[in-house]
């Protein structure tokens, strides 16, 4: 059965939910970051980047959330999950869950993981103040050029839209005021009420 | 015809010598960042990010390395650049690229485009300052863990080992010595001789 380790808060909840969404049989593996589950031997076994999400499969396990979600897309056809059928509509899916990876999230990392970056304190520092205007260019350039409608790729929900979701809840912990972004805010209401990620949140738990 | 926009010393080259060991026909569009060519109107029409790669096709523009790689695989399937039939295999290469893009490209951006996190000069020196680091250990982790060998993948070369080569030759400029990720220098070694990558290189003329 496919094993989702997982921590309250991250990314993480994006491939949850597409396991809900993909009707898949899985099971849930919370890790603790203020333990450091996440740096223990155990886990660096399996995952040696020490972070969420890992999808443990009977094939072994796989890691970064823009491969999960075409995993699970391509493992449960069926869901309909990504245009699996063509190359340039699944490029597109791609695309987009790349710059909520390689962008969008980095610059919300700067909030709290700067360390990564830079070791002086007052640079971490800057690099937090710089955190509402970089995560809203992200978000600007989604509402305004990216995101299609009602789902983010179209007409069709899929794997794109939970991974949205995630990170537009970061929104207001990173002094990024959701209505400025009247598309990507609404998607998140209408996200918020589907039974899936009402699953998934509650699978989760409170985050801690 | 595909059109590839790119910038010479850019990641823009995985997609290049992609498309050459795709068999693809396809055109070249240069971009001068010192003219700051990819801030023109008409190029942000076609790509609002303002970055490179851009893969024009004849259904639309597609940007993010990831998804150009995974999009030249499925497009010319004889080329055997991607297990395409096997969901695990194709997510596990999709999961290196995701690495090398926001963890590995991201560490190394630190060095010339800090200001994209800060704004304070001294927080963008210290950035600057971390670079070997972060990126020595990007590339001890898929040293380490990820590098199967003879190629990225294992015996079947495909669309993670172009993308490799191109950070990796970032390494020297970053302030890190190839010769510590023994199998890596290697790698780029043998791919440098490969015809396909000395096409695109010299299709890209000398960076400028």
């Amino acid at each position: 059965m496919l094993k989702l380790f997982y921590a309250p808060g991250t990314c993480a909840l994006a491939s949850h939910i597409a396991l809900v969404d993909a009707g898949a049989a899985y099971e849930t593996v919370r890790l603790d970051f203020a333990a450091a589950d996440q740096r223990k031997p155990e886990y660096l076994a399996l995952n040696p980047k020490g972070r969420v999400p890992l999808l443990v499969t009977d094939r072994g396990p796989l890691s970064e959330t823009p491969a999960i979600l075409a995993f699970i897309a391509q493992s449960f056809p069926a869901a309909r999950l990504a245009p699996l059928d063509d190359a340039f509509a699944f490029a597109r899916a791609q695309a987009f869950n790349s710059y909520l990876c390689a962008t969008v999230h980095v610059a919300h990392a700067h909030r709290l993981r700067g360390y990564r970056w830079a070791d002086d304190p007052a640079a971490i520092a800057a690099m937090q103040r710089k955190v509402p205007q970089s995560v809203a260019e992200g978000f600007a350039l989604i509402e305004q050029s990216m995101f299609e409608g009602p789902w983010v790729m179209g007409e069709a929900y899929g794997i794109c839209d939970p991974y949205l979701f995630t990170i537009a809840l970061w929104l207001e912990g990173d002094g990024v005021d959701p209505a400025r972004f009247p598309r990507i805010h609404d998607h998140r209401r209408r996200m918020a009420a589907r039974p899936a990620v009402q699953r998934a949140l509650a699978e989760q738990g409170t985050p801690r």
